[in-house]
């Protein structure tokens, strides 16, 4: 197995692109700065995509599920059934990012990672190395060859879906118990405590928040991820998921094919923090959509220097949030393609 | 002239259609409120509108435009001329919000509503009182008459425009001059320092935000706007604008037909506390779509108990900022209709 890839160089955004786009954001019929991010956003993608008019039209959405032995230790107001069981609900379309996805007009590609499902669901690809991962508070939730199958599953599923062409892609994730396995990455690559990253989830009371948090303590401990440094491949084989570690395969592998990523909430960001530890020449490529509600995501964001877009206090996962803010970057791409200049409108410049 | 109708109270919104959206919202397969504001927008355009599913297809815009004596005082950084070349840009479609238009698939209405244009302009309604406002540091910026003339426009366009059919309006504005007219008419209501509300408009120095901010205390003190109680109708007339007017008489005439209005950022915001404080009954049928950069915007969002959707650093106007989050109102509806239960899924509920 390769497993070198992973650690490949990403090619860097484009100044000579960064610029042009700046200038004639300034030439447009407005106060210079006046459209605030609708003018960044679009010279950040001019400058990624390479071209003058930057577009945001194909924007095909990849979620990825995969379930969680730690949830033997009530770690989630859910059982683990619901994965699979959202599995269909995203095939049928009754989903939120199922119902984001039409009414954006993007396809929706669904990748079981790592689920327990014994058999294929009809619609979504199965690219798993084993179901579920292990239950991290006794061992190791996943061996290295699990891990780097993971990641090579992420790379696959860029590689598909963006074979045809894509101008963002947009990165989700579904699994019971997920928020438990990446508040426990973020903090051990964070170096914080678990009860600073632990939130509620799909919904726990104060004190499934609080055992949430001990389990975490417990298994970092047990594992030796809570000195000062930690190795981010040792901190996704040991209490990592199928599923994020496909997002961090998918996001480096998007990255090295210059697709810029538009990452979702806590869990595609604790995946993009694994990401850029990894893999730094990676970080230029991923644009963070939204703030969520889940307590431990405004750390692993100021951590990454990321100053999302939107702030709508969701916490549903599935890529919602990105999906969300897939319309502003539309429209931040047609402001900078179709406003008139103050040359062309004839309109008078500022007072002097 | 009839002036009683600005007065004349707004139905309210429905508790029936709250309440079934609400239920609805639960429903669906998403742990509870994980889906924030998306939810309780949806449920609050099912109670405006009185629908079990809410929509936002049909969403014009409206734009007033209006000239301001008191950019004789040096208060802008561009001259007065820039409006009407604007009012060009608008029906040309190379402005900001025309492009913002065109995309969202809306159409746009721009009415002169007071600018200094001597003839029309194409594509432009002229529904104004007299060109321009008097230069409020010397005088009453228009007379009462005016003031009623202004409103009264406002309810011609929301008629006229809304007839056949709206599910919400989105209301803009352009006029050089117009942040220090606004920021004026909040230090008058909010009883605030100027320095406190006043902001760069279209982009002054900090030295140019300390001149305006000197010129609008004068005009408060000469126009007797300082006190602890001033009569709103008192200071729009001293130091309003007639597009500002026209805003108030239309967010009124709006929520008086049940028309939820998408308000933008400072100064249709300062006309929405013009507003309230004229008629508090229309209250209900504003709904704040960003917080923008100019410095005012804050205290009067905080005066009105309002929390935007978007907070993207805007601060052009034109009513750019509702409609960049009316994607987001869209896809809200779009969610609230689209999504299965838990039931027609056949989703597992929590474990108890």
């Amino acid at each position: 197995m390769d497993k070198a890839w992973i650690a490949a160089a990403c090619p860097q955004p484009s100044e000579q692109h960064r610029l042009a786009a700046a200038a004639r954001q300034d030439a447009l019929t407005k106060p210079p700065g006046s459209l605030g991010i609708l003018e960044s956003l679009a010279i950040r993608l001019a400058a990624l995509q390479q071209r003058a008019l930057p577009g945001a039209s194909t924007v095909p959405i990849v979620l990825f599920a995969g379930d969680h032995g730690i949830t033997a230790q009530g770690v989630s107001a859910y059982p683990s059934a619901v994965t699979v069981e959202m599995l269909r609900n995203f095939a049928r379309g009754g989903a939120a990012i199922a119902v984001l996805a039409r009414e954006l007009g993007v396809q929706l590609h669904v990748v079981d990672a790592g689920t327990l499902a014994e058999e294929p669901v009809e619609g979504v690809v199965v690219d798993k190395p084993r179901r579920g991962t292990r239950d991290f508070s006794l061992e190791q939730a996943m061996g290295n060859d699990e891990l780097h199958f993971a990641f090579a599953a992420g790379r696959r599923a860029v590689e598909r879906i963006t074979a045809g062409g894509a101008d963002v892609l947009i990165l989700g994730e579904m699994g019971i118990g997920n928020t438990t396995s990446a508040a426990a990455i973020a903090a051990a690559l964070l170096g914080a405590r678990a009860e600073d990253v632990v939130g509620a989830g799909t919904g726990m009371t104060s004190d499934g928040i609080s055992h949430k948090a001990r389990v975490i303590e417990a298994a970092l401990s047990r594992h030796r991820l809570d000195g000062d440094t930690v190795a981010a491949l040792d901190v996704l084989a040991n209490v990592g998921g199928l599923e994020i570690a496909a997002l961090v395969g998918a996001m480096i592998a998007a990255a090295q094919a210059r697709v810029p990523v538009l990452v979702d909430g806590f869990i595609v960001t604790v995946a993009a923090l694994a990401a850029v530890r990894i893999n730094e020449s990676c970080a230029p490529w991923l644009i963070y959509s939204h703030r969520s509600m889940e307590r431990g995501h405004r750390l692993v964001l100021d951590a990454l220097g990321a100053d999302p877009i939107l702030d709508l206090k969701l916490r549903l996962g599935e890529g919602s949030g990105a999906a969300t803010a897939l319309p502003i970057l539309r429209l931040a791409c047609a402001l900078h393609a179709g406003m008139a200049t103050f040359e062309e409108a004839q309109i008078s410049g500022p007072d002097l």
